[in-house]
């Protein structure tokens, strides 16, 4: 029985994509191997990297003049590529501080840089976002980082920064396809996959043509933009299985009706669940409600001592990996893209039993 | 219908881990959910991570006093790590120069600290290893570098070099598993799964206490051992799927016998294929026989203007990917773990028939 999934990555995947790679994992294209054991050099598997480059770009209307890469490392590899190819150590990047993981791009690209924090919501504990109109950025910055979704404090920026020509960079990993973006705001946007894309262990950097080929001389040859983009990715050998993993999802988005759909689809599960949590005062969301996550919904109960005893009995319901992250505690509904509405439906009629049993 | 495989990675994977990995692609161990889409810190992916580490322990006999990881980036990342982790930027390190790979290796790590080449076997066309009696390492290197095989030239070391105390260091990724070795002569070993682990995406690192900690100030987190020592290597989240399925492998590889078993089946299945290759002046190996690889055969046909007909017709008969590698041209069967004598057998009489029919 496959149950709802509501982990905040690892996370789950629309169950038509799993159905075609287990379907097709012993023999796959009628080649008599599987996907994964194919030469990332063979025109079969050229042929995926290139569709799913392609779907990709139209999921997301690419403009022209981006590259998009598909590379290893994850998006804390990125902390560290960034600064490496965007700037020299004498240089300073802007960062937003929304959260655990702008903080840990901060520390990562403190070693190669300097670094000014231009917005820190540390002190409101992670439940806001800076106005818009509040933000100054600093004329010289070689970038700007944000993190437009945090997946652990459950926040995520309700407008793109305007950074009057500093290139601006964003990870993207709990984000990206789950609606449409303006790319052209962005110098760079990138994301581990494991939440809206596919599995570990690939991470996707979409990439402005300046910005390519400035590393830093001591950059891993892996991490450097130029040398993959020259290499289509394949520098070295890809992660084959979750590129062609990667390709299914982009393949489900386009037939669900692609970016637009994914929105109204997430800003409805998004509502579903908010309107739940606000009709009862059993139920809290710390979260500045201009910017509550579409993707990550942490929330609490009046009575902290039932957390254990609320996961306990959703999981035993079918409703899994509902516990937040240890950092924060109480409980956290992760809603990408292929969470359904009926996963959602039945996540809140379980918080309606428990509020009527143990309220 | 499965074929007979002979591509030199991403490569033929074992049947047995296959269908396990397509049989609970969709549910796996009863938890309703894919091994894709569970959490890499949950209790079971933990089991699993754990488990994989403790078999590959017992497989190589890894003494105590070596950590073992499981990182992203490939082979070709570890070029980049090895001299970031091992020495500093006026350090010297000894390469040997036995084909494509040690080049590569060699091209990164001149970036970033002295390289000096003690062995090159160029003037061979990668067809040698050098003796072991004429080899002179530098004795105040930071470590040796070499390739004990190499998938191109399909070249081996049929000996481990004896470096004097000077940290020995190998890019197993096409020899890994293949044979028991003694991992107490290695100060570090690493290797790319796609050949006899698993699915690419995973790269494995065997790395001797001592050699851990001394990451230079540069060196990108996710490469550095220390970080991902302390982490578990979950500093990020890994590429789980493949973890997994090199799990599923190694418990493959301990049902067969181990490695012991492997050098035995390994032994048996390139004397069958050189013993053909030899048998009739139609073929030919340029490898001096003293070091020819047992995983990657490279062979030639009297008439190369019938190269591209073998692959064809060879293909036909279920017998894949046997083209050389483009820089070397004629064919190549490459024989890791997971190629049956079967195969090798199929691939000798289609040999045999071939020479009858054209030659």
């Amino acid at each position: 029985m496959r149950i709802y999934n509501f982990a905040a990555g690892p996370a789950t995947l629309p169950l038509e994509v799993l159905e075609q790679a287990r379907d097709e994992l012993l023999d796959w294209r009628d080649g008599g191997m599987s996907v994964m054991e194919v030469s990332h050099r063979s025109k079969a598997f050229v042929r995926v990297a290139e569709q799913a480059e392609s779907d990709l770009r139209e999921l997301l209307a690419v403009p022209d003049g981006y590259k998009v890469l598909f590379l290893q490392g994850g998006a804390t590899g990125q902390f560290s590529a960034i600064p490496l190819n965007l700037a020299g150590p004498d240089a300073t990047a802007d960062y937003l501080n929304t959260g655990q993981w702008s903080k840990k791009a901060i520390g990562e690209a403190r070693r190669y840089l300097n670094v000014k924090v231009v917005a820190d919501e540390k002190d409101s504990n992670y439940t806001t976002v800076p106005l818009a109109a509040n933000l100054a950025f600093t004329a010289a910055a070689a970038y700007v980082h944000y993190t437009p979704n945090e997946t652990i404090g459950g926040v995520e920026f309700p407008y793109v920064p305007e950074t009057g020509g500093v290139p601006l960079v964003a990870d993207m990993s709990s984000t990206i396809l789950s609606r449409p973006i303006d790319v052209a705001r962005f110098g760079l946007i990138y994301a581990g996959a494991q939440k809206n894309i596919g599995p570990s262990g690939l991470t996707v950097v979409i990439v402005r043509d300046d910005l390519v080929g400035r590393a830093r001389e001591l950059t891993p040859t892996v991490f450097d933009y130029q040398a993959m983009v020259e290499a289509g990715s394949m520098l070295n050998t890809p992660p084959t299985f979750g590129w062609y993993v990667a390709g299914l999802v982009f393949q489900w988005l386009k037939r669900q009706g692609g970016l637009a759909a994914m929105e109204r689809h997430n800003r409805a599960k998004a509502a579903r669940l908010y309107d739940a949590i606000d009709a009862s005062p059993y139920y809290g969301n710390p979260v500045d409600p201009v910017c509550r996550s579409w993707m990550n919904v942490p929330f609490t109960i009046a009575k902290p001592e039932l957390e254990k005893t609320f996961v306990a009995e959703a999981a035993a319901e079918g409703l899994a990996n509902l516990e937040g992250h240890r950092s924060v505690g109480g409980m956290r509904a992760s809603l990408y893209n292929a969470m359904t509405m009926e996963g959602v439906e039945a996540l809140t009629a379980f918080m309606a039993e428990f509020e009527r049993r143990y309220g």
